[in-house]
Order: C-alpha cells, then structure tokens, then sequence
C-alpha cells in the first residue's frame, strides 16, 4: 500500500470533503457540509497558509493529510502544523500514518518550513509513540488555549 | 498607560528586534542576532504568515504581540496564533497585556479569523488565570509534539 502524497487541487474536492466528513465523523467533529466545504476549498485553491494531500492513488485516495503554515519567532521563521491527519479504517495498522510522518518533513524543508508542530491527546499513548518514532517530541509542560472569535 | 496596538512596519525593524531579545534573553531562548532579524523583519515586511503590533506609543514601545495565522479545517477556516507577548518590567502589573488580549479578537476578527489560540506553561497559574480572564480555554487534555526540519 502506497503511501504517497499528491497535492490536491480543485478537482479533488468531492473526495477531500468525503475524507473529512469521515475522519470528523470518526471523532465526533460536528460541522455543516458548508462549513466543512468552506474550509477545505481555500487549500485546494492554493491559499498561502495550508496545503491538503491525499495519501495513495490521486482517483482512489486511502487517507489524508492537511498541514497548515505559521510563522514562529523562535523557530526563526515559517513553521508548520499537521492539522489533521487520517487514514481509512480498512487500511489501518499497515504503518500508512508512518510513512505520511516521514515523507512530510522532505516535502516541507524545501519550502523553508524551520518546524513542524501537531497536536496529540495526553492520554492516547499509541498516538504519543506514532509521532515520537516520526521524530516528534512533547512539548508536555506546554499546554494550547482556544478562544472562536 | 495606552495598550494601543501598532501595526509594525520596516521602519520599526530595530525597535522590535530589541524588544524581541529583551524577551528572549529573559526566557532563555538563544538565537542569533541574525536569526532573531530573519524572523521579524518578514512580518514587518508584510508576508501572509503573521503580523508583528507594538504596544504603546509607536516610537517608545511598551511591549509587542506577534499573531501568526494558519488554518484549521475544525474550526472553519483561518485561525491565529499569539506567537509571543510581551510587556516591559517596568510597566508591568497595570493590565496591558490584559488590554492587549482584549484589543486582539476586534483587530483580528475583521480579517475573518474564526479562532484565536495561545500556549502557556501548564504550571504557570498566573499566565493560566490572565488567559482565562481573556476568554481562552484550556485545551488541557491535549499537548504539542514538534519536530525541527
């Protein structure tokens, strides 16, 4: 199983958004169609502050992957985050999430990426060892706040 | 003592580097002078990934806030990050950061960002309060992992 990525462009948005659905689904992730088409279009459409891959065959994807741009003082310049990430449950346990891990920070350093960040739950320790065997470490004495504007 | 946020420019490249390595230097982050500019001057310069305010008069700064952006397909669209916030020791105490914390959603939901978020130290009870105050929740049972590239 091919865990390549392809950029995707406009032309994926039907199976983009059916990705996601699933991958919100799976996670208790509630968001209307729109909202969920709205935010996913801009990243096909090549706005600067987010690319969207799907992992696999282009037509047939198994996965996705969507890592946003930042900018960090302390990194000294662009950083990046993978804000999402998903393989389909057929295709699980085949080491997929791996290889995307590894093929990313390939295709980012050329683009000037200094950093990349995610966002793991404390209590889910086969997440935690995923992202620590791809080179990850915990910034566990650190903690996100969020306020929606 | 005004908390008015001012968007920097070129021209404010030597104040915000110094008010940059003041922080720095009272954080421990070690960087280069060279690195610590290449990392501001872009955002002074206009670049898509963030904006760099001085607090306070524009030529005798108080203190500064960078906001980076990025995107989140959860949240719907663009979203924002307090990269770093700072307030000169002697002024501190008065509520600026606190008055930069309220001027912040206003300047930035104009620009369509849909949620604004910030890392604290899990242990620092004071900054934790400051940022409740603002209206931040804690993502407490979540935590960052990050990779150098």
């Amino acid at each position: 199983m091919s865990a390549a990525l392809h950029l995707a462009g406009p032309q994926d948005l039907g199976r983009a958004t059916a990705l996601v659905a699933a991958f919100h689904g799976e996670r208790g992730i509630v968001l209307s169609d729109e909202a969920r088409r709205g935010a996913i279009a801009p990243l096909l459409e090549g706005v600067a502050h987010g690319v969207f891959y799907l992992v696999g065959p282009a037509l047939a994807p198994i996965g996705y992957v969507v890592v946003t741009f930042g900018w960090s003082v302390e990194f000294g310049g662009m950083d990046a985050i993978v804000d999402e990430i998903y393989v389909r449950p057929a295709v699980r346990g085949r080491g997929i999430a791996s290889d995307v891990l590894a093929a990313l920070p390939r295709a980012l350093a050329g683009a000037g990426v200094k950093a990349l960040h995610l966002e793991v739950e404390r209590g889910d320790a086969a997440a935690r060892r995923l992202y620590a065997r791809a080179g990850f470490a915990a910034r566990s004495e650190y903690m996100l706040m969020s306020r929606r504007l």
